[in-house]
């Protein structure tokens, strides 16, 4: 029987039957059938399919070692933040996006040391403990912190202007699970807007804004990675972020200075959840 | 209120309310819903999402001026196919995919020249008419060709091997809206597996074979478009097309040669519809 509207969903489906991997079979029978769906439900013209793949293709030319333009495009789109919160582990300090700028490894620094290579901002300390969900703190877990500058820029998209690492560290919480290192207080930014997808949303009338935030991975041995950033209370955009980021929960003061504490600081835990047996 | 499972996909769309565009609203209001829907039910984990992402990224990057790898992702997955049958004009010539090797323009040739600029493999000989539905010929109508040699290779496939062009030609039909051309009978042949569709392919258990075929657009004036193929009877992968372009109405014989015709020729009209009013 001919391909048509009505079969062509089976066929593709059918043509998958030798897949190896169940997981990869089960993905692409679901892929298929919601990209038909949508395909048959807005029946894209012949010249909208070619500004698709022109888009497409447009984006993944955009994708250098230091820029990750699909993960922009699956930000934008909610996809990463969807696929976070459906990974989410109950219980732990909330999740969020990873976010396009880890692409470089943050240099090992040792507590206490700063992430802020030029010191023309004006300093911040950040602290806290790494903790179980029952508070029992876990001394040696690894914290990936990487975060833009006071002007928004993370050091990758400022080559000879911000030196490689600045805004980057990865710590080792200490006996009492606790760290703690100087920065800058990052600012809100554009997610960059010279490529494919500041083109996207301009053509959707929306801002390419991100409210302030630090990003964190955090590692510890038997626990489930958590892969989340701390906004900074009173941030512009935390009700309109870009890629939809922004968990109350998560959103912490960036306090002082004050007469007591001469140095601007924020403290706050973040908690893993065990691996499942 | 937190973006989560269940607000996500109203949160995206919400953020494309002031799209300019009407049919990018409609657009991008369907493919959130969709989109999100496959998230929501395969629930990707973060390492799945991670090799989309780089499986995409590489698709990207095997772009380039003469190659469309994101055509072939397209065509693998039957959307091409998919989004040609919903674009469909009845009472025309069916109409099947582009495929990614129509990159370069034809040369403008005359009618009897041929397309084969090698002349080490059989000839054969290419006639028909191009007609409305009533089956009126349509003088002056633009017949572009375009099809792999006798080994199953594109020129730009084999840059220094085949001159650029070769396989290539663009056609006008005579007063009596015939067109005719000298070519070699083509082959089947397998699209690119040197990239990412091609490991694709390997790990979905398919193989990446065409029924060998000449590719054709057809234009005339007050006439829509015709974006098809004409495939060679008998030709291996006719039931598997890796790309689900086969149409039972498009399969002719490349008869003789025989005592009579002692080269080998096919005949085919091709039948464009009116545009509408
Ligand atoms: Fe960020
Ligand atoms: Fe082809």
């Amino acid at each position: 029987m001919d391909f048509n509207e009505h079969t062509a969903t089976q066929a593709v489906q059918e043509s998958f039957r030798d897949t190896a991997s169940p997981r990869l079979h089960e993905l692409l029978d679901a892929l298929t059938h919601h990209l038909h769906a949508f395909v048959r439900e807005v029946k894209p013209s012949i010249h909208e399919w070619e500004q698709a793949i022109e888009f497409l293709t447009a984006v993944g030319h955009t994708c250098t070692d230091t820029r990750q333009e699909f993960v922009l495009l699956s930000d934008v789109l909610g996809v990463s933040m969807l696929v976070e919160t459906l990974n989410e582990n109950e219980g732990g300090t909330e999740s969020t996006v990873l976010g396009p700028f880890h692409m470089v490894e943050s240099p090992p620094r040792a507590l206490g040391d700063s992430i802020d290579l030029v010191g023309e901002a004006e300093p911040c300390l950040v602290s806290g403990h790494v903790v179980d969900t029952d508070g029992t703190p876990l001394p040696g877990a690894e914290v990936d912190v990487w975060q833009c500058n006071e002007k928004g820029f993370y050091d990758v998209q400022q080559p000879g202007i911000q030196p490689a690492g600045n805004g980057r560290g990865l710590f080792h919480t200490d006996a009492e699970g606790r760290f703690h290192f100087r920065t800058v207080v990052p600012s809100h930014y554009p997610i960059p807007t010279d490529g494919p997808i500041g083109r996207f949303l301009e053509a959707t009338g929306r801002h390419p804004y991100r409210p302030a935030h630090i990003h964190f991975i955090v590692r510890a041995e038997g626990h489930t990675p958590l892969t989340t950033h701390v906004f900074v209370a009173g941030s512009p955009y935390l009700d309109s972020d870009a890629v939809f980021a922004v968990k109350q929960s998560l959103i912490v003061e960036f306090a002082g200075p004050t007469d007591e504490n001469p140095v601007r600081h924020t403290e706050f835990d973040l908690t893993l959840t065990r691996e499942p047996a």
